[in-house]
């Protein structure tokens, strides 16, 4: 299985498929195409997200505002998974995500020829690899005979490909880890106290304008309201618990909190975009 | 074969499409993940437009408003093919269009662990609830050994799951349908005369505009002009018959009535939503 | 292999799917379903583009304004490739570019019955044609045992179809060559001097925005400046050249002149749109 996911729209990844369909007949699983363009930390957000639900497989990944530079396109072992991608960052967090330790992730740069075109390199770069790296993992999958490929069958089968060597220090996105304040707090922030202030920052907005924070639900567990920013906001597992265009806070299917309105926008109706800052504050107020 | 279908966007189906493949190698195929949000009774309307060109297959569809409420999760057997999704109507319609007739339609309530989240249960509850019905029919499918499943040998299959129980009140959706008035008409409304005039609903708008009704086909057959509201309106077998940007009357793929555009869009010429009542009244008018 | 190309959005393309399922397990890729509505020489570009990538495979791809007239359905072999279309010229650009030479194509009609629908003839014309011609090279492919079907295999079964007729005259779709001005042209045009001026037309605009026009890429190797329509744009072999915002010429994967702009949108900073004439005049300014 090779998965794909890019910010191309159409029909530029059918030519990425059409060339893997050259060297393998892996099935091809589309991520997304529509990711937002040239934002290799919203790829990786997402990327962290989805992937994981995915079995072992080889992921090619191309987010590329660097295309044409002198960036290194990277293969990148996460466990028994493959993410292939440009060296911009977008590769390492799901990589983490995938792997069952961080050790187990390790980064090979690709040497590359030069490519047919110097502005699609998904097509010239990325998919050629993937596809190599597909039928790599295939030959040892069918040497070990065992329908599943090991993480260390995964590394020898990469060590052995001649284009890969490993990669000193390959680009990565830390998401930023929101500020706590809680009751009882000395200012070494190790106090267990209840939370009394959030300063989190907006990761992501979905397609629905639902605005995805970097601040992890269990922080707002058994709170009935919130002030996002100041304004009173009702706490709901579900978008039906408000009318419809009201907005509500809320834990998404990624374990983060976010500020959604029901049939409506959450970024237009927060004011709020990725990379801004956030402040929560439960409130104890009973209407 | 698994079909997908939501008002998700991208990237969550794809997570959908990890968690089956970590079930089941069968085929998955997109029908749509950009239906309207939210809206149970559209996705209902264009799954009995396109689900019964399958072959019988396992499909998937999500539109939940109500995920996280404790609305039902359906298991519904139409003949051989089998429809995974909430229980808010969506899946009635297409089912009783893909069985051979009403009582070979089915319903079982699935038995649902604590789901991992609130708000994807297309990931957490639907698709490996699709898996695993897949899994049981390939079973069955290869118990039997003739490469393709027959409806009891379905229903046989469902019978044996142990987290299915029968549904006793499955939510519906049932189309309105339109009132027709006919020459003759003695209020009984059983004559068979011309028709004078049509009321009927907006079904659903596509992408282009076009408005679709609940008027089917036939009752316009041979008629050059209808008055739609009023506004008299050529009727045409093909956009191409009416000059770019001019409105028409047309019989779609589905053979109900639509109020289109060449070139355009039929909603904004004509005013017309889903849920909106419109009066055809055909008009022998000859320019 | 079939791929499907189309302007038809979903859920639409999910129905030729369905239809091609009970005729064939051949695998599925999309080229695109969100083409530009109604216009197959935008079609005819953008498979020009990605088609050749592929190994042989069966092209279903339906643009067709003229559905439900009496336009004809083809069926032309390019080498080893066959496209499924309308023939209203989408089909030959990228048939031209798929055969290794011109005289390597050729053009069937397909003795259509009454189809189901005036209006989507994706659904019961193109798909289960796409599914037949796919089915006979597949016993082709399996009488000759070599996996692999040659040119002469497929024009032999294509032979050997009882309801496809060779077609005389298909419709055409010729793409304007620039006209180009040299230094020491005598109106001859066949001077190999530098390029004075290049008078080039917009054939494309794609999903960011970016101007693709007719003007071979080598016509602008080694200048730094360009006048687009008079205005001065730097040269630039990646976006990251220049500041977001800005405009700037680069050389396009398809090997054509584009006028982009870096994080915008090409197609509003420059004012063109497919069919517009452009003139493009080098500069040797150095700022």
């Amino acid at each position: 299985m090779i998965t794909l996911t890019s910010d191309f729209g159409s029909p530029y990844p059918a030519a990425m498929k059409g060339v893997i369909r050259r060297h393998t007949d892996a099935e091809l699983i589309d991520v997304a195409h529509d990711l937002p363009r040239g934002d290799p930390r919203a790829a990786a957000f997402w990327l962290r997200f989805v992937l994981p639900e995915f079995p072992p497989a080889v992921h090619c990944a191309v987010v590329d505002p660097g295309v044409g530079t002198d960036r290194a396109a990277l293969v990148v072992r996460a466990g028994a998974h493959v993410v292939v991608a440009p060296d911009n960052g977008l590769a390492m967090p799901p990589a983490r995500a995938l792997a069952a330790e961080e050790s187990d992730v390790e980064a090979w740069t690709v040497a590359v020829d030069e490519p047919a075109s110097e502005t699609f390199h998904g097509r010239d770069v990325f998919a050629p690899t993937a596809a190599r790296v597909r039928t790599a993992l295939d030959d040892a999958d069918e040497s070990t005979g065992d329908g599943r490929v090991t993480p260390s069958a995964v590394a020898d089968a990469l060590a052995a490909m001649d284009d890969l060597s490993p990669a000193s220090d390959p680009v990565d996105v830390r998401f930023p880890e929101p500020s706590v304040e809680r009751d009882g707090d000395d200012g070494a922030g190790d106090s267990t106290g209840d939370v009394v202030a959030v300063d989190g920052e907006v990761l992501a907005i979905d397609r629905f304008g639902n605005v995805i924070t970097n601040v992890p639900g269990e922080l707002i567990r058994g709170r009935d309201w919130i002030r996002v920013d100041g304004d009173l906001t009702p706490v709901a597992e579900t978008f039906g618990a408000v009318d419809p265009g009201e907005r509500l806070v809320t834990v998404g299917s990624h374990g983060y909190v976010e500020c959604d309105v029901n049939d409506g926008r959450g970024d237009g109706a927060f004011d709020l975009r990725p990379g801004d800052s956030v402040r929560l504050v439960p409130d104890s107020v009973s209407l």
